[in-house]
């Protein structure tokens, strides 16, 4: 396994960490004054900035990205919304190219109109359904220009809402049938907070492979958690268990980044600059 | 499928779901008087009341239990800890046979110390050993004395403090390797709240046969949930197929009771009289 705490060259901070206190443009100097070497960005951030300025602050920076966020939103309410679903995507992953992302992120999505409190329908079945064939053809695009797609588990509690798919094993399933060839275009992000708890992650990380694992991030689940969505811990502060997690995930072959995703109202009130500093710390000691 | 639209005469109420309106002997008497014919009690429930004066008042009223709340918790903190989560568990069994209820649902636990915000230790597999330990313990006792054991996987989003079995197919396989025989004496107490997200439902549903579906629990699952411990939905608030899931059960061979369990702030703030109607009238229609 790894020796993180020398340096800190294997982190990422995913920007949605600090996203209340600074643009991403400011994230991408405050990075750089640490010697952090890759970033993982949202899209609505880079868009506030405009990409080409963005993709100048990580060419001068020599700031690289672990992934790109977000695609996926695939269920919608009509052929329409799904229609226009897909165009989304494909954007995202032009994106993602013109930032030299090694993976578009997907958030899949479920079911539809559930995220503003009235869900269309109930049938989560429909909704895996159609995440399958939306994954499917935003894959012929990604296999045509060279962006793998990565397939983020979301944590059951978010099952309604963002993402129907909800643990490593549903997410390679689906990724072993529309991708039987591993082509290195389709896998997962490993993101610890939503499949943690999961009694079979080693067993999953192990089938995945180096192949599969295309993002891994970190940060920790607190006891007790206030919020289903923003009371993430810093790594170190809760029950997740870091390393050896990491040790599973580097025994299956995964060689890249730690990203650091923390959603929590308490981290977003600090100041950014402590918050990173509090990363690099935690990264070189407990992750 | 059973059709429940002319009666409810297969409605069982948890009755947490009215604790914080009503003591149990009220809650009996209400219940009699709406002709519920099931009701499952939990343990500081009953001995508020008295367990001989619970015993009185369900005979006189003709009240069953569809299941007795609860045992389980089997991780402590040392081997004393441990003893005495046995023991609680042997009285637990006691008083459900006292009750003659048919089974005792176990909630197994998980870190110790997890419950009030500073766990022993992070290691989930531990906890996990512990609890088949445990189980495998109070089976034995059990079995000499004809009370089923009823193991409910709990939410993931609970799997920190309150239990480390978190799917169907955890809980059954821990059922197949304790139980091999399929005695009757050990299976799964399936909660749609915890379980409604699982992409493996409706096959670990057909897994399980009718003698390892000890019982079944509905609710809702509310978008958004505010709240992960009481704010439950009442059945048809929420996205959960409850007529779909039913009637895989019915399939696998399950007779039983719809036990209606709903921790929520919101109903416990209503007229317990509110509550018992509403469940009646929900469960003759959408469940």
């Amino acid at each position: 396994m790894r020796d993180f705490s020398a340096n800190h060259a294997a982190l990422s901070i995913n920007t949605a960490t600090v996203r209340k206190q600074w643009t991403l443009d400011r994230i991408i100097e405050e990075c750089a004054k640490r010697e952090i070497r890759a970033i993982s960005p949202w899209r609505d951030q880079v868009a506030q900035v405009g990409i080409d300025r963005v993709e100048q602050l990580l060419r001068r920076t020599g700031i690289g990205l672990s992934g790109y966020c977000r695609g996926g939103f695939f269920p919608a309410a009509d052929t329409a919304g799904l229609k226009a679903a897909l165009e989304d995507n494909r954007r995202a992953i032009d994106e993602a190219r013109q930032l030299d992302a090694p993976c578009l992120v997907l958030v899949v999505g479920s079911l539809p109109g559930a995220l503003s409190g009235k869900p269309l329908y109930h049938d989560i079945a429909r909704a895996r359904s159609e995440v399958r064939d939306g994954i499917a053809a935003s894959l012929d695009y990604a296999l045509q220009v060279g962006m793998p797609l990565a397939i983020e588990p979301l944590h059951p509690m978010q099952a309604a809402e963002r993402a129907c798919i909800n643990t490593l094993e549903q997410a390679l399933d689906l990724c072993d049938e529309l991708d039987p060839g591993r082509t290195g275009m389709l896998g997962v992000a490993a993101d610890l907070y939503h499949i943690w708890w999961d009694p079979k992650l080693g067993e999953q990380i192990a089938r995945a492979g180096a192949d599969r694992l295309l993002a891994y991030h970190v940060c920790d689940w607190l006891t007790p958690t206030r919020d289903l969505l923003n009371d993430r811990g810093m790594m170190g502060d809760g029950v997740i268990e870091l390393k050896k997690t990491r040790s599973w995930m580097e025994d299956a072959g995964y060689a890249g980044f730690a990203e650091v995703e923390i959603f929590s109202e308490d981290w977003w009130s600090r100041p950014g600059e402590e918050v990173l500093d509090t990363c690099i710390a935690r990264h070189k000691t407990v992750a």
